[in-house]
């Protein structure tokens, strides 16, 4: 094996391991670390949750002595700063590898090259570089936040090949499958926060929580914030959202009794400027838009989408039924054309995963 | 190889060789043959165009006298009577071969059982349904055509995500891209007629023809008849689509002016009697309907539609964009289901093949 594939191989393992934590490590990044030494491996560990060990930590103590000479390898640049633990980049100064290899700098002010720093002030050979591009996706939201101040926004669309997502009843069950209803659980478990119309929740009363995740004990899943853009203050306190308030956030005029029940209110806003009230007052870097049209329209013509996953059933509901998307353009020029990156058979659906394209920008 | 795979291994290469004549032979259906003998391939055929040789005689021609004992492995039953050239099952009994194994029966009421019967008669071992399935997708029309007097029906729609196929003033061009574009051209190919309506022509100009096949010479490929739906009689002469009247039919109170032209005139008379007329006057088995949504969405209504095959671009046009399907439901009851056979990734489109379900029908 040539050192590049070896690279290549320990960070992929490092990078499997961060994947464990997707659905408990929030806020915190995902992260994994492997520790090698003369191609054995001598150390793995990833981080769990925020307030527990980084994942440095737990492989240099797999490693213990081991761990003088050998080669580390890190998806994200290893912390600088003291938060609820000592910074990673000394802990592996003081374990004395050789040389740590990084799959992503840190963009967070309090590390930013800082980690990379620290170890090679201390005579540690750094690479960085390794896999950037999958070490990435497992903190996309993380990234972003910390670069722009707001968060990743992932919108989730449900609708027949053509285009609709209810009857102009309203009447909407079953548009897809079991399967897809089941993937949508994912993408909000690796959510900070789901947001939703109150148009959605006085229609479909939904709860927007995690209830299922294929292998996962759900104990061990940070559930995301729901969050009820409800700019009337039309939330009924009946609502089954308001079963579990203190994972609740309402965007509403101030309500004594939503106070009551400890649910964080959050004034009336922009959606651009809500985005970055989430991140930069809650921590929230991944945010799912689970809504109607008129928000999801809203969404996307403001620029604010990241990725559309859009799952399509193989079924038409007819030209009298409600569109996914109510934006009104006359010419082709006006378009909102994205990016397919991946496409997925779940069951009888399928899922696109869609980037903006640059000119929608 | 134990027997079992043996015979399936030959089989799919027989299928292979079918496969060759799928642009070529309509209205004959796609035939190969393998001749085996001790585990080795001593002969091999393919039908390549209507009026030439069937594959079992290419076949025997390169057996020649090792024919004799060996197997013949067949996608449809060998023919029983005299058409343009005499019965096969009579050529596999002339070169003795001691056993047929055969893909799917010819429903074809000349054939039907008679080329097995002769085949048995002759002591000859016939052993049948041996990758029956795989070997009918080669003949989906021929099958069916044979079987009910109606040709298969495949319906094509390009649209948005939204479930839209132009701008209300018609603007439409490029909402798929070219990948797509010329995977269309494959199901032409194989069709003995496009049907589109009035509507298409008069608003794109249309020619419907095979012009590009990948790696394949276009001069080998039997154009398919296009057939313009046109109740009131309002194809202008000078539309693109007559620039080569011999394969044009169209459905019109008679024009004096067509026949001048030499193109085909269909009295006009409902879509299911359209689709027999096709079949058993003019032996057009496989139709691909590339229209418009009012024609799509009858077809569809009708029930007359055997597959959809629905183009789908990464694109957002709007409400006030036009619907893929116009018909008016109420409720979700109503709606049209479909089991998803396949999907396909075709550069920045996706392709899906539908079936409509059993309740639809």
């Amino acid at each position: 094996m040539s050192e590049f594939t070896q690279d290549q191989y320990w960070m992929q393992r490092a990078i499997e391991l961060a994947r464990l934590g997707q659905y408990s490590t929030k806020p915190n990044p995902n992260v994994g670390c492997v520790i090698v030494k003369q191609g054995q491996l001598i150390g793995e560990g990833y981080h769990p949750k925020a307030g527990q060990p980084h994942a440095e930590v737990f492989a240099l103590r797999q490693a213990g002595e081991h761990a003088k000479g050998a080669t580390a390898y890190v998806t994200l640049e290893p912390c600088a700063h003291y938060g609820r633990t000592p910074p990673c980049a000394e802990a592996l100064v003081k374990a004395q590898v050789k040389k740590v290899v990084i799959a992503c700098s840190d963009p967070n002010p309090l590390v930013a090259g800082k980690g990379v720093q620290i170890l090679q002030a201390a005579g540690i050979e750094v690479e960085t570089g390794i896999c950037v591009e999958t070490a990435k996706t497992l903190n996309l939201g993380f990234l972003k936040a910390m670069s722009t101040g707001s968060p990743y926004v992932r919108l989730k669309i449900a609708s027949s090949l053509d285009g609709r997502t209810a009857m102009a009843s309203g009447e909407s069950k079953w548009i897809t499958g079991t399967v897809a209803r089941q993937d949508v659980q994912h993408w909000r478990a690796i959510s900070g926060a789901v947001i939703t119309g109150i148009q959605t929740v006085l229609a479909d009363d939904c709860e927007l929580n995690v209830r299922a995740l294929n292998g996962i004990d759900l104990a061990t899943v940070v559930q995301s914030k729901r969050i009820v853009l409800d700019r009337q203050g039309q939330l009924p306190l009946s609502a089954k959202i308001l079963k579990n308030p203190e994972t609740v956030m309402v965007m509403t005029p101030f309500r004594q009794e939503l106070a009551d029940l400890g649910v964080i209110q959050l004034a009336p806003q922009p959606l651009s400027q809500l985005l970055q009230t989430l991140t930069q007052q809650y921590q929230i870097y991944d945010v799912l838009v689970e809504a109607g049209a008129t928000l999801s329209t809203a969404f996307l013509q403001q620029g604010l989408v990241d990725e559309m996953i859009s799952y399509v059933a193989p079924t038409l509901l007819g030209q009298s039924a409600r569109a996914m998307f109510n934006a009104e353009f006359s010419e082709m020029a006006e378009q909102l054309r994205f990016e397919l990156v991946d496409v997925t058979q779940l069951g009888q659906d399928i899922r696109l995963r869609l980037l903006p394209t640059q000119e929608m920008i």
